[in-house]
């Protein structure tokens, strides 16, 4: 296969929340205690949102796309240095084709990527209507805008059983499939109830009832990991895979496959490398271990025939992240981009995804299940119903984006550009 | 390669000490405050080793050794229940014997894998006093005793550095090959300081010298992963591998390579699987993630150069562990036996071996490497010092231990006989 021939989908990019998202989508009989960007504490030059007495801004890990990496860091930035198609989806779907990619799923950014930081603020009515606006934009305006482009992704008030199962079935009707809920909630805050706990039950229930698919990113999980003071970001960024070890161990253990057998589970971020030796524990475990008298399997199931059926790994580059590919099953590995995040291979992924399965040595109905096949089923989402497989591939796509400029650009420059668009 | 022409070497089993260790070995003068065995206050019928007003017995997962499975557990168990082979080094050989292990090193019990419960004790005076005990018998009479059959491995005051440089010197004078420190000194007690600190310097320092090779054995890390309260013992047994990724992560980190380019770390029972993806990461981390700044590898090396240098990790049982060996490095695996404990594959680790070798299509020169070569070679011990090759392989010393029950063995039985052998 010829890189221009591929299909891309990623079940794993991110979004910085537009100015006027709030604005536009927050009730307006509740508008004044909307969130609202004000100067951000740590840097006024740059914004943060003020919501129920916090101020949250972003950190410029989250938003690195094109900027060198000289500029690379944790501290706060704003829009007027990113790359515009972190917050304005119209430039993002030009940075997509600039990569190739048809279609990405995105994560929330202020709310947090699974919802955690409205959940901790006091007032949940507020949280709620918060929550809700942004799912009315990723979820209900977004894909519709640019059809075929975004595999609707929402987040719900976890916190809050009943309130979320209503907000799935919301969402289902927006066309969502996925939600994204912290993959280590007893690492939330002051600690969420675990997926043992029954409290996710009706969560999954009415996942499953709509063929929604729960997507577990790495996140809250990673101060689960005590770390030593001496060490610092390198230690953490290190160590982030083994965060997704823990979430599947977490929801293998809990018996909800038992429970939910058609549950679906993605696995975000933590890359494929850990699956097959994780595999070949549990595998160990249930026979070698079985005085613990543990049941999580559903009946005549193996830990491997669950993680078949029920999850998805996926990963952004790992040159030995494929070859495990027969232990976990090749129909289980997905691609994610990550942009506009450090790990993001953008705006290269397809060379390196392709360096990657030559040296595999990948069949193209290898490459095609990883690219997109895999996460189009996984996620029951038709990749070619508003773009022809010929309009879809890499070539086609990069080849109506050759105007846009995915050279390294300074923080300097972007803010340039971004006073001349907005004087 | 058949079963029986394989030769085996173990570098990670353990031993419970023997109730006479003590006696033989404290000094004479601090004889009345030696550790000392009595009842077990969890169960009165077996022992524990009372010292310095502490009492710690042994777990019968420490010991499950040929038990029925349901007689595993955490309940206190004693030397009656125990097979003799546990703690008992004449039965300990003919059981590696049967199992067609030429050699083994020995994990303290007791005093922690590491010497951790000593060093959290108040009187190091008679910490290390126990601590020497220690080291005379497992590294100063046992291999001796038994020639060719034992790596000697030691333990180390390591809360002290002076004293643990001379406890080095003095084991090396004893032949000693390795040592045992924690895998994740600040996870232990109230934390000891971590491999970044400079505190270890001297202790690397000294093990260079000597060519002494530090062993990192999962333990004190357990307590750095935070679990949810529900779940259980199942959950921590399937994540004990992450913490060998998070110890060989503060160890690459901390820089200890840059300052002792020849030290050696043998990753102990952390199974092979997690070191291509954690290689992966460290690969494109130090590209990728430059911006940080991060100085930790000798000049002119990649952490997979590092890996092959310094690094041996090895494996009980793991299918799909082999599957990655290219990627880092075939010299860099080992095997383990684990025995007594629960994870150990005794008495068919032969067969547990070759049925994995033929899956991943290890040539008989893999084979070599993985069974004995490799340790051999990474601890700088003669494996055909006291065993010509034709007298070591698991058929020769199979055919020398035909009268080694190996059957099932409930501890009621275990405690018949040994009443018998003490009446």
């Amino acid at each position: 296969m010829n890189i221009d021939d591929m299909v891309m989908v990623s079940i794993d990019d991110h979004v910085v929340e537009p100015a006027d998202l709030f604005e536009k989508h927050f009730p307006k009989s509740l508008m004044d205690q909307a969130p609202k960007l004000t100067a951000n504490p740590r840097n006024p030059e740059v914004q943060a949102w003020q919501f129920q007495g916090t101020v949250v801004g972003s950190s410029g890990l989250n938003a690195v796309v094109s900027w060198p990496k000289e500029e690379w860091g944790m501290d706060p930035t704003g829009y007027a240095e990113m790359r515009p198609g972190v917050y304005d989806m119209n430039q993002r779907v030009r940075d997509m084709d600039a990569n190739g990619t048809l279609a990405a799923t995105l994560f929330a950014t202020f709310p947090g990527f699974a919802g955690t930081h409205l959940a901790t603020l006091p007032d949940k009515k507020l949280s709620l209507a918060a929550l809700k606006a942004f799912n009315d934009w990723v979820v209900g305006e977004v894909p519709g805008t640019h059809p075929g482009r975004f595999i609707p992704l929402g987040i719900i008030p976890f916190y809050d059983a009943d309130e979320s199962v209503k907000e799935i079935h919301r969402l289902a009707a927006m066309g969502c499939r996925s939600i994204s809920i912290p993959e280590t909630p007893y690492g939330v805050g002051d600690g969420y109830p675990d997926f043992k706990s029954g409290h996710w039950d009706p969560i999954f229930k009415a996942c499953v009832e709509h063929n929604i698919v729960v997507s577990l990113h790495i996140g809250g999980g990673m101060g689960l990991v005590k770390r030593p003071e001496a060490f610092n970001l390198d230690d953490m960024l290190v160590l982030t895979p083994l965060i997704s070890t823990i979430a599947a161990t977490d929801m293998m253990l809990s018996g909800a496959f038992q429970k939910f057998p058609d549950l679906k589970v993605a696995m975000s971020e933590g890359g494929v490398g850990w699956v097959a030796p994780w595999l070949d524990r549990l595998e160990r475990h249930i026979v070698n271990q079985s005085w613990t008298g543990a049941s999580f399997l559903p009946k005549g199931m193996s830990p491997t025939d669950v993680w078949k059926k029920n999850f998805l790994a996926c990963y952004i580059t790992e040159p030995s992240g494929l070859n495990n590919r027969e232990r976990l099953g090749i129909d289980t590995i997905a691609w994610e981009c990550d942009y506009p995040h450090s790990d993001s291979t953008w705006p290269r992924s397809p060379e390196v995804l392709m360096e990657e399965f030559v040296a595999a040595e990948l069949t193209d109905e290898e490459i095609d299940k990883v690219t997109f096949e895999n996460a189009a089923r996984f996620f029951g989402w038709d990749p070619f119903e508003h773009t022809p497989r010929e309009q879809a591939t890499v070539g086609a796509l990069r080849a109506r984006a050759k105007d846009v400029d995915v050279s390294e650009t300074s923080k300097e420059e972007y803010r340039r550009r971004y006073e001349l668009a907005h004087s």
